[in-house]
């Protein structure tokens, strides 16, 4: 079993840099694409052999050093009594969006084997075959309270963010039963046999730290609280979110997720106590491979010598990516980090800001 | 005259904080509506007497402190060769993108007066009548690029990013002609009275720290040169870009615009030298005032004491907005600014690190 993301997660010494990418497993992979000229997402998540296929696929193709369950954000909702369908290039619509404390009532609590029973069962068949840890997922509340009320994918969340302001008691309740909804879910998914989970707040980063600090991030304590005594990482990422690192740090997580518009150095610096999860531009994995291994490289340098980096994307895999160039930026991340200095123990934390590689924003190269 | 605006843009000392909206221009005032009934905003920017009466509507409605040039990012591009038209719902729309090389030979020279004739005539119109300074701009090379190479608003600037990776040369003499475009265009706009210039750099924030310093700061630092001698102050705005502004304060601006998503103490903090402009959440003037206001204040508490502070929306004013509460919220900023401690002099800066308001992002209310 090859446990070197588990060990970084938990800022243990590894033998190299653990590397897996978001949405790994989709439409970059062409065995991906052959599974979905037959069936559609939904019909993929509630098809357990399907949907551990589809996990693997990358696992096997790119030498990735974790799979990720593969769901939609979304998927759980119908459990509480959304109903919503996923339309080829909108992502999910939500039938009757949610906008008061009257709809509200229509929510009913969540069942993990009666909403989800075949993606834990999907966990258990992966479990059984996989030779690297199952990471379990979920939405985070802001972002699948944000297609509740938006209806859609919405990335200014602005009815969202207008309802927090206008009708506090209303986002509230939103809040806590989807933290509710994703406790359940998520502890489900470790009871079948995920040893690790994410939770993604896609739209988090259209929050102010003020709105975060005190709308947002009381729930997400509570739903890091509710899994506490599982003894597994737990991984938290946003996007758009370096204003915001510290206050979801202070939210809860093991892992912070980067995503690439802040220096992984930087990020880190803020981040005491934290492993690191990221943080390569996806888009550059639609260029010439030099440039995304530059890039590698550098982020790779800055996390250099200290225990708790998990290389990833900065977001998901885009879907003109190469699969061949996924599994060169796998191999080199696992022989730069082979090269990297001795691995220092989790209990020593040297600090970046007094280090040469603190500034990660400072010049990259000696052309600027 | 009024010109605490200017004076905070110099970091020396004013009798309140000075206070501009992002589009406050635009379709949340009635009276810009219905001018817009009658005219398309290509007509406006043409049109002298209209041009300078649009610009000067949210002065008398809203009691601003300064003017900003009402015209769209675009407006200088058929200048240099470019077809484009403003679609209703969608913004501008090139005819031709640029992807080669061969597509930048199509590009001419920058004649600012046979170019925005109009528009700087509406300049000297504005300042024949204004009694606050007027704010001239421009968008930021990268932002224009993302227009050219997209063909049109590109949230992700993906086509834009893979051209610096895949074709770095064409990428480069873009925004070598961008950057001459934009200096000649300034440098025409502060010629007939434009008192104070602001970069708006609204797709920046898609860029990791690498590809801003390398491939765009360069660029950045020639416009800035390009404009040294004259004299006005120059704002560096950019959206998400919490992770990138000590790049973008590197590249040049003596006032940086902080969009919503970083407080403005933690942003502050790390932008020594320079004033601020920012940051209060645009979507919170959708909501009940009292919400606005609340982190008005906060804002505020934020940039106490301190010379430099310029109050603004994080992005521009939403059009859905109540242009009675924006006209109160500048009667908060001054209220509130007006009781602030006594303002020191540009000279004086204390250590935000070590005074207790840096930490901006720490808790902002008893309830969290």
């Amino acid at each position: 079993m090859n446990d070197r993301f588990l060990r970084a997660c938990r800022r243990e010494s590894v033998d190299t840099t653990p590397v897996w990418f978001m949405r790994q497993a989709g439409r970059s992979l062409p065995e991906y694409r052959a599974v979905r000229e037959r069936a559609t997402l939904a019909e993929i998540t509630n098809d357990p052999a399907l949907c551990a296929e589809v996990t693997l696929q990358p696992v096997r193709r790119l030498g990735v050093d974790a799979a990720i369950l593969f769901a939609d954000i979304t998927t759980p909702l119908p459990g509480i009594g959304v109903g919503l369908e996923i339309v080829d290039g909108v992502g999910p619509v939500i039938d009757r969006p949610i906008r008061s404390a009257e709809d509200l009532s229509r929510l009913r609590a969540f069942d993990a084997e009666a909403a989800v029973g075949p993606l834990l069962e999907a966990i258990r068949l992966i479990r059984r075959e996989a030779e690297v840890p199952l990471i379990g997922f979920a939405g985070a509340p802001f972002t699948l309270a944000s297609y509740l009320v938006e209806g859609r994918s919405s990335r200014e969340a602005i009815a969202l963010k207008t309802l927090l302001h206008a009708d506090p008691a209303t986002f509230e309740a939103l809040m806590a039963a989807l933290v509710d909804m994703t406790v359940g879910y998520l502890r489900a998914q470790v009871a079948a046999g995920a040893q690790a989970v994410q939770l993604f707040d896609s739209w988090v980063g259209t929050l102010s730290p003020f709105d975060y600090r005190r709308s947002v991030a009381p729930h997400m304590r509570r739903l890091f609280a509710g899994l506490a005594d599982l003894d597994v990482p737990t991984i938290h990422f946003g996007t758009g979110s370096a204003g915001l690192l510290p206050a979801m740090a202070d939210a809860g997580g093991d892992v912070i997720g980067l995503d690439w518009r802040i220096g992984l150095g930087d990020g880190w610096a803020i981040l005491p106590g934290r492993a690191v999860q990221g943080n390569l531009d996806p888009s550059l994995l639609l260029g010439p491979f030099e440039a995304a291994a530059e890039q590698g490289r550098w982020i790779l340098d800055q996390a250099a010598g200290r225990p708790g980096h998990i290389f990833n994307l900065g977001h998901g895999v885009l879907p003109g990516t190469d699969p061949d160039d996924l599994r060169r930026m796998v191999e080199l991340v696992h022989e730069t980090g082979r090269r990297s200095p001795e691995r220092s123990a989790a209990s020593q934390e040297p600090s970046l800001l007094s280090s040469p590689n603190s500034r990660s924003d400072s010049c990259p190269t000696p052309s600027c």
